[in-house]
């Protein structure tokens, strides 16, 4: 695990052999003070990166973990415990495992239909491995067209000389594409139809101030930061038109799991007459999970809000209540844009309605459902 | 302007001449790291205290005020004129204008009662001078007397065993007593009827973080800080039975101007059942202001929220919105509790109903009503 710089202007990218194979991951704790990157080698490297948040974001966690298992493929790792343990990095992203799982299953067909025999063993699994990094390159393929969609349902919904607020971070950072909310934002900003996006700072770890000011600064989209509990103001002050934010993962029932104070956002939005739009490919609804209470919402260390970069803001010693995500209930969601179209109302019914071609992996609660 | 160690562990206390006459202020922007105290000599001084929250909180600023004008008038300076200098320090405030205003009004009274005349004139002046800095320590001594009072009616509100979520820093860090909401706080503790202190960081100058963590722990007070947005999911969690804060400002028809973030919680208090108090002496009412519209809220820099420590989080030239305070309806108010009483619903007429006793000052919007 090194850090280099200017590999790649994407978040996350591919190295083949005989510079790989290896995932070169742009390293989002350090935006904006600089650009380096890091290149995982083996799976404890990715998920080391994956907790810390080098790379982070619902549909980018997808690609993490279907890479990481054709990594392991390459590499000759046991690729189902390797699977295992990358949807097990973060609990709450529901991609990680749906992405890890896809990448398994592609691995686990292939090998089977290769023949498995002692003589053309390593042929098989080269092949196997060819067949998994192709099933992550085709979820990087099918996440940047989602991006697209997802921009073309979601302008629809935007008013004239939109003021739309966002929280946390989704944009060309999180996705092979150009992200998801963000995705909408950037469609806006080209078609003119933009006032201005107000950008929650996102404490703890600020990935709003840090990314998407960033995103929205290379983009040229006017834009302000705040700290997150000056939304509630700017609402009242008529100032937002529409709240949109991704999600990390949703139930059954149209609970939407995403970065803690999302569901601040939705209880003001709706106190304040603001529709409160999510937008996320399909693949971040869980149908196995039923509602939002059977969401885990991953608690994330004290020194996240106790200290910044290295300076205590707390007294030595203060506990901290940091959870990474909260939940929305359905019925405070406006609509949900996906690359399918958009959900409106969202609830179990209408979230049936989106189809179901359900990718592989989604119907067990790990996501990860082939066979060892 | 000098930082010096361990002068006193009151955040204002008056220093007599010879060593005086000086205003000596624990520079609370550096706590919780050290405890350093700032001796200020003449008003720019104080005034750029004021303006850097070295002091602040709205009893403090009270105090501030008043000790500021006896500063002016033991240093022969222009005493209205530091009144009105004082006065617009901070917008937001109404009790820095009502100290300075109070001792303003003490000062010119006994200007007035000792005669004018060429002969004695240093003599009524050095009178005036004792007679604003006694209003000032009558001003302390009257907080005081209404912390234990807000402390005595608030803990009649509490369940038994009460999970408060307090937002900002309302302790003795801001009061010659043990403050508003963290009096109460203190004496639910002392009474054993506090089960847990929530302490919303308070964005973006961590005042909850650094300053209500601090007391807490020196008070033995079990607490945990959060990040602000996360109070909607402890509150829809079921962990807090109360929101309890300050309050900055209080308009006539009972809106409460306090700092930012405090109206998020109200509507989401609101929205998950969980009573919303605030506690402030009755000084803190500006009847002059007839709603909340009429209330004029600080924007400070776009730094405080851009970075941090010297560090950016943002990138370089991020606009930000960044305003100080925020207006909550009074109809979002379940409670407020003064030095004479609780007042519920909080209203006109119930405000009205606190009686006519309006400190000197009160009347004008300004607080400094006294002629030159």
């Amino acid at each position: 695990m090194t850090h280099t710089r200017a590999v790649s202007n994407r978040a996350l990218s591919w190295l083949d052999p005989p510079a790989g194979p290896a995932i070169v991951l742009l390293d989002q704790t350090r935006l904006p003070a600089e650009e380096a990157y890091l290149t995982c080698r083996d799976i404890p490297a990715l998920d080391d990166a994956i907790r810390r948040l080098v790379v982070r974001g619902a549909p980018l966690l997808g690609l993490a973990g279907a890479f990481g298992v054709a990594l392991a493929a390459y590499r000759g790792d046991d690729v189902a415990a390797a699977a295992e343990r990358l949807s097990r990095s973060r609990p709450t992203a529901v991609n990680l495992s749906w992405g890890a799982g896809r990448a398994l299953a592609a691995y686990a067909g292939a090998l089977q239909k290769a023949g498995h025999g002692a003589a053309n063993h390593s042929h098989a699994e080269r092949q196997a491995a060819q067949a998994a990094l192709a099933e992550a390159r085709s979820i990087a393929a099918e996440d940047a067209a989602a991006s697209v969609a997802i921009a073309g349902h979601g302008l629809t919904l935007l008013p004239a000389r939109a003021r739309i607020l966002t929280h946390c971070n989704t944009g060309a950072l999180v996705s092979a594409g150009e992200g998801t909310a963000f995705a909408i934002i950037v469609a806006a900003h080209r078609a003119g139809r933009l006032a201005k996006l107000w950008v929650d700072e996102t404490r703890p770890l600020l990935q709003g101030a840090r990314l998407t000011a960033y995103e929205a600064g290379r983009a040229g989209i006017p834009h302000a930061v705040l700290p997150d509990s000056a939304a509630a103001s700017l609402m009242a002050a008529g100032e937002v038109d529409m709240v949109l934010t991704g999600a990390d993962r949703i139930a059954a029932d149209g609970s939407v799991a995403n970065k803690v104070g999302t569901y601040a956002l939705a209880v003001l939005a709706r106190h304040h007459g603001v529709p409160f739009v999510v937008a996320a490919p399909v693949s971040t609804i869980d149908f196995a999970a039923r509602e939002g209470t059977a969401i885990a919402v991953e608690h994330r260390p004290a020194e996240e809000v106790t200290s910044f970069a290295g300076t205590a803001v707390a007294p030595p010693g203060s506990a901290a209540y940091n959870p990474a995500f909260d939940v929305t209930d359905a019925g405070l969601v406006t609509a949900l844009v996906t690359e399918r179209g958009i959900v409106q109302p969202v609830n179990a019914g209408t979230l049936r309605g989106l189809g179901t071609a359900s990718p592989p992996g989604q119907g067990a609660r790990s996501g990860v459902s082939v066979e060892r």
